[in-house]
């Protein structure tokens, strides 16, 4: 029996977070490559919490996931048959190759990675999606500068992790607000923040937060919104820049759950608050994968993972985003990684 | 009996919006201009919105006006004994020189204006802080391009028939909300919006400001917040920009009322929200102020005002504002004006 394509299919749309009840492991063959394309093998799978938005039947920034469709998502893996000179069988690339083993794609919509200069998996994190979106909207969008005070929420996340290390590089206090003992102690101690404050166990946030900051907070990496970001923006600066990378905090926008106004506090403070997507800045990606692959190398960027093995893990993997488990950029591994 | 200074002073602070029971007449005498001083006779005071703000406790952007003060406030009035040399016996000024019939004020600390080019009055309005306010909200916060759709709440207001006029003069769809009948009246004849929407009237003012808006919104000139806010907010176009300029709508910030939350239209939007103090404008007065009087003397821009007799009843014009019962820029005269 030749080999097939397993692959997760949207079944039915959430409400609210997506969980494995929303999706189908389907077994199908696999496909061939036309003109033009190539035949990805997967080997590592994204799961990011954007992928929320994306099986939404709401109009969002993307076209959503149909029913019975495989769920969109980064990967990485190696072309095992090519109809692309450009993407020659054994190169290694990364793009939407979705939650599956093999994937039939344009050359042209993919990007070809060196495994030689970084793990392949880090092309889903911190130089992919996650090290990208840190770069250009903590520095195009936040704008800080040095000794400013950053604070990010999610201090500890993927995309966290890294605005708090750039906010460092660039001479920034850097704060983190995070959840659990553990997360506080990545953030200090692996990350290099500044201080970091525990959401979960703070009796009085907004005293910690103002103890973190002793000069206010000029800008706010904000990945929660909710109550956490509330307390943020009752601290904010004059000229403050809070830049809204998502709502992690909030699990249903339908109908959008209420909160304190920020009119007030966006008006008194002149503050600037913008909304951050990633897909805005394709044309640029190498503006940020240069800077960030050279602090990797000199040690002045560091990024964790949280691999869990087997595609049928994936849904749950994703679930467990919103529950704030996972300490790293969280990848789902189809198959042994063959550049290890 | 010499003539006295009549002058109003905050009695008690206000618990939302101020009104006659917070404010004292008082009659004292009258001043005597220092080195680089002059004693101006006021002619007009202005009653603005922001005045709310100088009487509250709570830190906001101006020192709050002390118990037992004159009450904060623009005027223009002349000059009626100097000892500067810039500003001689007869000529006319504006600047803060507050609730009173007679003022000592720092010569640096005024502006000259010239009665033979607009009305003197004009100066604090269309080409004081409400015109002024619209030009930067407008062109430096907003950033309209030519054929896209602004939007501004109080839309027939001192500020907000301004903003509407400016932008049709920049090639854009202009689209008021105001309340009642009248104001409506007003924006589509005299202020030459495209549409005016009655919020007080509709229904169901998204569906109105849908059909008012039939390619979206891409700047909202924000005076009010509130609901009339959360109802645009929903409407908003992809890098929309959203000029907080004033929060009308709400009474009372302590605590802040509940909205819902707006930070999920934001990302998706990838908008842009800021707030607009005039404050930070005040070394480009002049780059406003020539466009502007050019565009009131070759018919453009267009003003009201609403002007009444007597220093006693500044307390209750400010009230009224906050009922939206005005239909100009409001004005106080406090004596007979010199010029006309």
């Amino acid at each position: 029996m030749p080999e097939m394509n397993r692959r997760l299919v949207l079944k039915t749309r959430p409400e609210g977070i997506p969980g494995p009840e929303n999706f189908d492991l389907e077994q199908v063959e696999i496909g061939e490559p036309g003109a033009g394309e190539v035949l990805v093998r997967n080997v590592y799978l994204s799961v990011d919490p954007a992928q929320r938005g994306w099986v939404n039947a709401v109009a969002n920034y993307s076209k959503p996931v149909g029913i019975g469709e495989v769920m969109r998502s980064f990967a990485v893996g190696e072309v095992v048959r090519s109809r692309d000179a450009a993407l020659p069988e054994g190169s290694f690339v990364t793009g939407m190759l979705g939650w599956q083993d093999y994937a039939v794609a344009s050359a042209r919509a993919l990007r070809r990675i060196d495994p030689a200069a970084a793990p392949i998996s880090a092309h889903l994190g911190v130089l992919g999606i996650n090290g990208i979106s840190a770069y250009f909207g903590l520095l195009d969008v936040g704008r800080p500068k040095p000794g400013e005070t950053v604070v990010v929420s999610t201090a500890a996340g993927a995309v966290g992790s890294c605005v708090g290390q750039i906010a460092k590089i660039g001479g920034c206090r850097a704060v983190g607000i995070t959840g659990g003992a553990e997360k506080v102690g990545l953030c200090r101690e692996v990350y290099g923040y500044d201080a970091a404050v525990d959401y979960k166990a703070s009796g009085d946030l907004g005293a910690e937060l103002r103890a973190a900051c002793p000069n206010g907070i000029d800008v706010y990496f904000d990945n929660t919104g909710g109550a956490i970001s509330d307390t943020v923006m009752g601290l904010i600066n004059v000229r403050a820049r809070i830049v809204v990378c998502g709502t992690a905090a909030t699990a249903r926008w339908d109908p959008a759950p209420t909160g304190p106004r920020i009119e007030r506090s966006i008006l008194v403070n002149r503050a600037h608050m913008q909304g951050f997507l990633l897909f805005d800045y394709f044309d640029r990606f190498d503006e940020a994968t240069t800077p960030l692959a050279a602090w990797i190398r000199n040690g002045r960027l560091v990024y964790r993972e949280d691999i869990t093995d087997g595609i049928e893990n994936a849904p749950a993997v994703l679930a467990g985003l919103y529950e704030g488990s996972n300490t790293g950029k969280a990848l789902v591994r189809v198959r042994p990684d063959p550049t290890l």
